[in-house]
């Protein structure tokens, strides 16, 4: 069992978003820095939360990738279902109707012992994931890693200033 | 995220396996026809479960494979990672170390939050399937489909009558 590494991307990228002040956003060319990533990587992990209503691309001179709702009330499980979808880890294939002591169909009305095990770890899996939001990550990574949160933040704030053009926004 | 089909394989073998009257086995044979599976497919699968003392080979006329030990002490956990091994589903490639931001390895002592939030999930996937026995398997199979849990056993009964030559443990 193994999750795509698009994931992890996924759930930077909306961690960092989630740093962003009211109202701006990050280009594709930003994040792609900010991770020493490619952008054409990074992009297809982005449609897929934008596919999700995750996150929101915001055009104009300002304009780029955002969240679509506020990182509290984005969870964990959202990201992840965005990049991996959502069926089950686990797929029935009814092993227990087949073969000579297999009965008609009718006999299997409740899901099979085996698969219902599998479902509730899932359940518990999803339930974990649902419960931790974008929010949540963000307050976890300043009190786990703080000088690393505070250089996102002041990497941010630098490449926020490089992208405005000189002037701009000064009224005379 | 996929698990292999190998899973519901293994858990379905341990599972009739434990419907065994103590002492006896089932051939590879007999649970291939069972299954109406490939007796070499199967066979993977119980070389997993063999290598990791979830079953064990016994030689003989009435040899085959049986549990290693007895069902309540063996959880679905342990026949899962026979097949799919203990790995972490999700792999932290340490993408807040990288790009402009990032600082020395120094400063990321604790797992980052994304990777905690992930393992965390994991964890209560685990326990959900370290606290299901395979012996609790059975009993919900009786509960969820009793004829098919009966079909099953007479069959397991007809089965092994069939393997036993005529006269065969009879004293004159």
């Amino acid at each position: 069992m193994k999750l795509s590494q698009g994931v992890e991307w996924a759930l930077h990228c909306c961690h960092v978003l989630s740093q962003l002040p009211e109202g701006s956003a990050l280009t594709l060319a930003q994040l792609a820095e900010l991770y020493a990533a490619t952008a054409p990587y990074l992009a297809k992990h982005l449609q897929a939360l934008s596919r999700d209503g995750v996150v929101e691309a915001v055009s104009g001179p300002n304009g780029g990738y955002r969240l679509a709702r506020p990182a509290a009330d984005i969870s964990v499980l959202e990201v992840v279902e965005a990049i991996e979808g959502r069926s089950a880890a686990f797929r029935c294939a009814e092993i227990r109707q087949r073969g000579p002591a297999a009965l008609p169909a009718a006999e299997y009305v409740l899901p099979c012992a085996i698969a219902a095990a599998m479902y509730a770890a899932e359940a518990a899996w999803r339930e974990v994931l649902a419960n931790r939001s974008i929010a949540d990550l963000a307050l976890t990574t300043c009190e786990r890693a703080p000088k690393s949160a505070a250089a996102t933040r002041t990497w941010l704030e630098d490449s926020a200033r490089r992208r405005t053009p000189r002037g701009a926004g000064k009224q005379s």
